[in-house]
């Protein structure tokens, strides 16, 4: 097939690249650059060093035996990606090209509109190029868990079945999503589903976990093939920021009580998905939703797992929960489906242990580079527009010492470090 | 209280600051003249001839012994909504000001974008600007019924109460809109509900029917304080455009079967509707919704009744369905609730074919402004991004006549004129 992905520069588009190469797809792609400046203004840099693009596309031909196609491209502009795709005929395109951070959104009204503007023209942009030069191609729209919130109810694919005053309907479930990004991929959900409808089109939206990991299996040694790994409070991810955090001995910092529970899967879980999705593409006008991740976990229980792991690599950090910078609920239901994977025949890596170790691994190299960038690792921006540094909630205490070989049971959450309700 | 209208020069905006004005309340308002713009894109311009601002700022001044603040302004520009914020310091703010058509926002990639970014931009910069100049506002953002689609299940006001898979869940009620214009409110009511939980603000989301009217008592007899009515494809709404037709004895054009049934109220019911709003405003942190609608007519029910009300002012026109250039159900269940507005005091109109009486007598003296845009009469936006006039579906046939001292019952379509089926 021929896969364009849009965000080729990002943390997963560039791993997504290598990953469907090897698996024998033709690859093109566009990306601005927007990460790297957006990591940049929250005084951040990756915590693996980024090649530029013209050293990652030689070290990718080099590895894969084959050019990647790349343009530099805003996305914003319509008429670039309606030439893009006349140019590569795509079979199927994936959307990451998109501002994916939360706290970025929430910082003032200028990066709520950059955020929800730029993230809604994009996906525009795509369904009307895919309408007008590729009718037939395959929408795989990165979405997020997020765009559910926590209702309070099991969380379907997309859709339920609803009983109301007497009458069915198979409806969209409703969204609850909690900042303006997520909102941002909220709108974006909405316009492809009716693009599907009315244009006929065909689309995937992935509703995805919260990813972790450093690399896939596709990268092998090329330091110049590995791909980002942010650890800033508005790009860095839960489990990478801890890595990020055990590796300069810096508390690992779960936000409020820790008891928040979300999806969560490893990087090259992400790429056995979205390869999933990719070659089981869904029949002309349909729009589908995939939940993605391997398994809920708890905040403060992986916060818990990364110190397990790193002690057996000689790091000793301790687990201390920050004061909540976000509005959120920190005790709640959560049970989200995520079935639709798991029957197109996705494996779970399952072995999140082992994941944390590699990544700790490849971290250690760049320690000096995450300790420059030390202050980028506590956050200011509050849900509230306050801009202040959190603060640590209690003084160190000794964290629970949970043995190596009795791992709690996946789905279930540790106990906190702390009393409950702090 | 002083209330601040966005959208000042538009249909509802320029009625409702002098109906606001008449009740007591200091009005100031911002227009950026684009609905003057897109109407005269689409090849017309008002039934009813409009006067330039000034002249209705003097007319205004003239008929109510007050000035009317106004600012020309471009919403989307933050800066400017804060300076006219700090200025005003407004206790109420009405947004009017987004574009409302969703013929408009179909025609290409440009307009969905336009439509989208636009209304997404300024319902952002009106949250951050209550957020950080007057935060006790109320904010009474216009939505519209056609959020919800046509669900198959009754529609409640914004919210309803679940129970799935054995938990019970208060949520938002699933949208299910049928254009990119429609989905822009769509995000903009999620917008407004998640800034009022994080921010504290308060706001009142009105999910509006299809208005119609020439006008409302405050306006008296000076034709420039008339407010615009648009007859074209797509700023001109159901019984306005029918109405326009019958004074030119056009036939008037339900689209498709006609069995589309709609929430419909007259002008001066959503002026006293937004009214009720405003003095009965939510407690800070409250994002309500209100179904704002006097009764739900079927789309040729409609039509009918403004043929036999224009048979009595000598005008004979036919009923004649044209060919749907929209994607949307044409036979369909539709209750939606709309007890809110009861509850404040809403006493509804309910003498629909009096006020189409008044609108004819209006614009019987400007039938020589809709005679010169009679093509804008005829759509040729279709929803599948095709754009060609449509056609009647049949040639001329004796029409259904109701004898007038028998109306149908308010609520109950009249059957099609035309066999089922078509």
């Amino acid at each position: 097939m021929r896969i364009f992905i849009a965000g080729l520069d990002g943390y997963l588009g560039w791993s997504l690249a290598q990953h469907l190469t090897l698996r024998g797809h033709e690859i093109g792609g566009a990306d601005a650059f927007f990460r790297r400046k957006w990591v940049d203004e929250m005084g951040s840099w990756s915590a693996t060093p980024i090649a530029t693009m013209g050293d990652r596309l030689n070290a990718f031909e080099h590895r894969f035996g084959r050019p990647l196609r790349f343009w530099e491209a805003d996305l914003r502009q319509y008429d670039f990606v309606e030439r893009m795709f006349s140019e590569f005929q795509p079979d199927a395109i994936v959307h990451l090209g998109e501002c994916p951070s939360a706290p970025y959104s929430m910082i003032d009204v200028n990066h709520a509109v950059e955020v929800q503007t730029n993230n809604v023209t994009s996906t525009l942009n795509f369904l009307f190029a895919i309408r007008n030069i590729c009718p037939d191609a395959h929408l795989v729209k990165l979405g997020t868990m997020g765009e559910y919130g926590t209702p309070g109810v099991d969380i379907p694919e997309g859709f339920f079945e609803i009983e109301f005053r007497g009458r069915r309907a198979k409806l969209p479930f409703p969204r609850l999503a909690g900042s303006w990004y997520h909102w941002s991929k909220v709108h974006g959900s909405n316009n492809v589903m009716f693009a599907c409808k009315i244009y006929n089109l065909r689309a995937t939206d992935v509703m995805q976990g919260v990813v972790f990991g450093t690399r896939i299996d596709a990268m092998g040694d090329d330091e110049k093939l590995l791909t980002r790994v942010d650890f800033d409070q508005a790009f860095g991810t839960a489990v990478n920021r801890f890595c990020c955090q055990a590796v300069i001995g810096h508390p690992l910092t779960p936000y409020g009580k820790g008891q928040q529970r979300r999806g969560f899967l490893p990087l090259r879980d992400s790429m056995q998905c979205l390869t999933l999705a990719l070659e089981n593409p869904p029949r002309k006008g349909e729009y589908r939703v995939f939940n993605q991740f391997e398994e809920v976990y708890g905040i403060t229980e992986l916060a818990v797992k990364v110190k397990r792991v790193a002690a057996t690599l000689g790091l000793n950090v301790e687990v201390r929960n920050m004061e909540n910078p976000r509005d959120e609920m920190e005790e709640h239901y959560y049970r989200p489906d995520h079935q639709n994977l798991f029957d197109l025949g996705y494996k779970p890596t399952h072995d999140v242990e082992a994941e944390m170790g590699i990544m700790l691994g490849d971290l250690i190299k760049h320690r000096t580079r995450i300790e420059a960038k030390r202050e980028a690792l506590i956050p200011d921006v509050h849900w509230n527009g306050r801009r202040g540094k959190v603060h640590f909630l209690h003084p160190p205490v000794p964290s629970v010492q949970a043995p190596r070989s009795a791992p709690s049971p996946a789905n279930q959450p540790l106990p906190s470090p702390f009393p409950a309700g702090v």
